[in-house]
């Protein structure tokens, strides 16, 4: 791969320039602003490559930009999004979102990390190796989405219709990032999500709160039914959704035990104590990896504003978020619930599901991670961090677990890469060497 | 008394156009409009009846307007206000608020019923008493105050300081009104309240929903805190608290027999099944008058906009109001809250009081109470419905109770007059009556 780096180096300025062109197009999903340009744009790199593009349309969202390349015993699938987060708050931002600046080393723009440094990273890996090397020894499919950024609404239902064109060995997923003391870091999986609301309705609307006596109140019978659903010591109490969820193997809490765990400076970033349950270490890890959530993330019930107000609301909601780990499912969680409420006569109370995704989660036996662990010592001179899990949830499972693809993530960010947040940035060392990762990964997958 | 009621209805229409004036004469206290003129308005009026009158400063707020007529053994003090709520939402209102309109014996116009109606009507029958009898039998303290509907949040302090000026053998209160069935009614006592937020708070921000796991949640503890002040029986569980409430006397239970209640009607009104605990006839009227309260009034935190928003929130904000039979008071439940919480854990839940009332209670047997319902026999021709409390609070304590006065409160308004609603009225008829009856009350309570 020697000749492969070399022409890294001779190519880098263009490589920049390059993705400043990508970064100079704002594409936000949630706007609906800039997608069909930025289709274009990707599609033009992709021809530049050879490959035949296809604009696949998506019912109600931008295409899914979708190109093959090479060919060999294996395939590997390449995962991204060309959408970004909206630029807000702009005031924020120490140089314009959209016009991509670098200040000592470090390249500053929306969308720089999540996702576009880590989609023409992977482009300009296979520029490479097909300079370098003459041709790929693999099949490369390349699967871009444009609405990742809002939920990727119609990921699923277009993936369950094209599932042809995602078969694969393995799927490298649309970026990651160096943690905070400069390790590289690779992800065997995301936790899934169930998002719903929970609403109770009380009279026909809000009355005088000396009626409360008599009247029943909804904001209290929310109280009443969440707090069956957890404990003061954070145990999920929902009927049977613990069943499903099993403990790490020996093989992962060895994973977890490996991986740097820096919590003192987490809780001080956070400004709290101490974690849930008082956990430290390990135990705090392996809490946040592989136990599910039930978080109340919104809660409103009648007079919010300054003071004083003596109403009796008529409507209450809560908001809540279950983090799945793998076995629990969407579906499921929306049917214990509901099983849980109505055992203990809150038969009133609306179970509206808002949204889900299944956990996904790759073995760490599986080739495509064994060759990326290789493929990340080889480029970063250590061995990588390697979760089993991710705390945060995505739509992996669709594209990769539910078509039997095991699926990573690896990536050109670092540990303060502002992802949907102002200033957001990579560095350009580890722009550089994360094409060299993808160049070693296709490498090393292709022969073992 | 009979000139007395002749006098009435030869000054009808007189009475009537001053009604007018007064009600055309805007005079928002939560807006500070139209308060001064209000007040030279009622003071000009009172010096119509001979009256020396005095506005009287208060500090930050509409000035007290006080003034005292005739002399006598007894004095008998009444309180009223010339402030007025907002008119909004204007477009719900058949005519302009400050226009006033009579259609089919209905006088309509923001704050006729409150208390703009039964002021008036105070005034007229001292006019008419002075005309027909010669003099007032007994001293008449009006204490007018101007700012009644944001919460009077000047007259503890300012009542300590002028005592004096307060001193009485009874008061008549503010206003009252007919029920449902056009029965009058006279309430001898208003529960107290205490409205306070609990507020908790987490991380230094709000973070990602991912981070559930570990990071407290404000919210959770809220509603788990929460859970222990209340049960699903609607049970107070605030240590100590239920120890201060008494039960009804046996002369309470009677009067509380003695009341008509219509609840069918009052549940098909809100829209409800049934009342809390499945309550009916005199038990539900005694929780609803005998039985304090703890009310969500509002819940916040988070996100509660449409949708979803994967966020872990930092703050957590609940609006308490616990209404207030005698012998709680609000500080006393601000002190078992802390202690209740303190107890369990809960020291980081901050208690942040916002307003606070004490209750007031009058005895039936008190001289102004027997002569109250002497004088509405006479006039209505039928015993009035005596409610021993009402659910409802107001700052009757500092003005009465607090100096040893008996107050009771009875007026012009009727089941449908739309307190604080579009469409504000009075009937002409009861207006009338209502003079009459502060008449009677004068004439009756100076003689026994």
């Amino acid at each position: 791969m020697e000749k492969f780096n070399t022409y890294i180096e001779a190519n880098a300025e263009r490589f920049i320039e390059e993705l400043k062109e990508f970064c100079r197009q704002p594409s936000i999903a949630a706007q609906g602003i800039g997608l069909e340009e930025m289709s274009r744009l990707v599609q033009a790199r992709l021809e530049k490559l050879g490959a035949e593009v296809r604009l696949m349309p998506v019912n109600g969202g931008p295409p899914v930009i979708y190109a093959e390349l090479g060919k060999g015993q294996r395939t590997l699938l390449l995962y991204n999004h060309y959408d970004v987060q909206p630029p807000d708050p702009l005031d924020l931002w120490d140089s314009e979102p959209f016009d991509p600046q670098i200040r000592e080393g470090v390249f500053y723009a929306r969308g720089v990390a999540d996702n576009k440094g880590d989609l023409l990273a992977r482009l300009q890996a296979i520029e490479a190796y097909l300079a370098t090397q003459g041709e790929l020894p693999l099949k490369i499919k390349c699967f871009i989405e444009g609405e990742e950024e809002v939920g990727s609404p119609h990921l699923a239902s277009f993936a369950a219709e094209h599932t042809h064109l995602l078969t694969a060995d393995g799927c490298l997923w649309e970026g990651g990032h160096k943690d905070e003391s400069g390790r590289p870091t690779i992800a065997l999986g995301l936790k899934g999500i169930m998002y719903l609301e929970l609403r109770v309705h009380g009279a026909k609307s809000d009355l005088h709160s000396s009626l409360a006596t008599i009247v029943p109140n909804p904001a209290w019978r929310l109280v009443w039914a969440l707090s069956t659903l957890k404990d003061e010591n954070d145990n999920i109490l929902v009927d049977g959704l613990m069943d499903h969820v099993a403990e790490p193997t020996a093989t992962e809490m060895e994973m977890l035990a490996a991986i740097p765990f820096e919590e003192e400076k987490m809780r001080a970033n956070f400004g709290i104590p101490h974690f849930i349950r008082g956990l430290t270490g390990v135990e705090a890890l392996k809490k946040h990896l592989y136990e599910p959530t039930c978080t109340i993330c919104g809660l409103k019930a009648g007079y919010t504003g300054e003071g004083a107000k003596t109403v009796l609301p008529n409507t209450a909601v809560v908001k809540l978020d279950f983090r799945l780990v793998p076995n629990l499912e969407p579906d499921l969680v929306v049917k214990l619930l509901r099983q849980h409420l109505d055992k203990r006569g809150f038969t009133d109370i609306e179970v509206v599901p808002i949204s889900g995704l299944h956990p996904a989660k790759a073995s760490p036996d599986a080739p495509i991670v064994k060759a990326a662990i290789a493929a990340a010592q080889a480029v970063y001179g250590q061995r990588p961090v390697v979760y089993p899990l991710m705390a945060g949830s995505g739509p992996m499972y669709p594209l990769t677990q539910a078509l039997g693809i095991p699926a990573l993530a690896a990536g050109v960010g670092h540990a303060e890469s502002n992802l949907h947040a102002p200033n957001e940035n990579i560095r350009l060392e580890d722009y550089f060497q994360g094409i060299r990762f993808v160049g070693e990964l296709i490498h090393r997958f292709a022969a073992g």
